[in-house]
């Protein structure tokens, strides 16, 4: 089983990322976290590299629920949806696939719950994804 | 093999985040991410939690060596420490298990970078747990 789940996009990198998050927000996430990859291997390492970012997008009241399940389990949260420039100059938009992160933990109550994490992200991929019109396993 | 690395400590709370930041800091984790859970609950559900703080810590050196390998690991990016009131009244400082997060992406170039990062956050624990000096797979 892949670990992401993905689509892909042309156009704007910056209105991608923010489509993307408006996107989440429609599906009940909040984005706790926006890494600028790019940025910050410049600034630490000063080292070029392609346009990416992770966007850590948490829907509280699904984080609760798996909380009170398994407490350890925010050493796996939020759930990364990843933008960034692909070799062929298209953008990728990739979701972590819920099942496979939270498989680790090995609680067979978490299933339901990353069920539900990843039917919302692919309904996030499917509005900001091209043509074939959806998501997939990569 | 568990998913966390874990120590416990007793004291006060936000010290303990404080020192573990700077632990991270001494080992070349930046925190890129610093998400209070209790208070994300308390405002977006108006629910009561535990103290529970995530902090995402990124070696730019080791995250830009696996983007290298591995373009799509940005999705697993930056492995947490989890810092939380357990139910017995000590507080926990759980990192996650590089190796068992990175295993998810099968892919054996990452295995040296997962154990390096695992070197350093075991000392990170061994510097901010109490008492018995280390931490220990849970």
């Amino acid at each position: 089983m892949a670990y992401t789940i993905q689509t892909t996009s042309t156009g704007d990198f910056d209105r991608l990322v923010d489509a993307t998050i408006d996107a989440l927000e429609s599906e009940g996430f909040g984005v706790l976290c926006d890494i600028d990859v790019q940025a910050t291997l410049e600034e630490k390492l000063d080292e070029e590299f392609r346009q990416y970012r992770i966007l850590g997008a948490c829907n509280p009241s699904l984080a609760l629920a798996g909380l009170n399940e398994e407490i350890e389990l925010g050493a796996l949260l939020p759930c990364n949806v990843i933008v960034y420039e692909t070799d062929d100059g298209e953008i990728a938009v990739s979701a972590v696939n819920p099942a496979q992160l939270v498989g680790i933990a090995d609680n067979d109550a978490l299933g339901p719950i990353a069920t539900d994490v990843r039917e919302r992200f692919e309904r996030v991929l499917e509005s900001v994804g091209d043509g074939s019109g959806g998501s997939s396993d990569t």
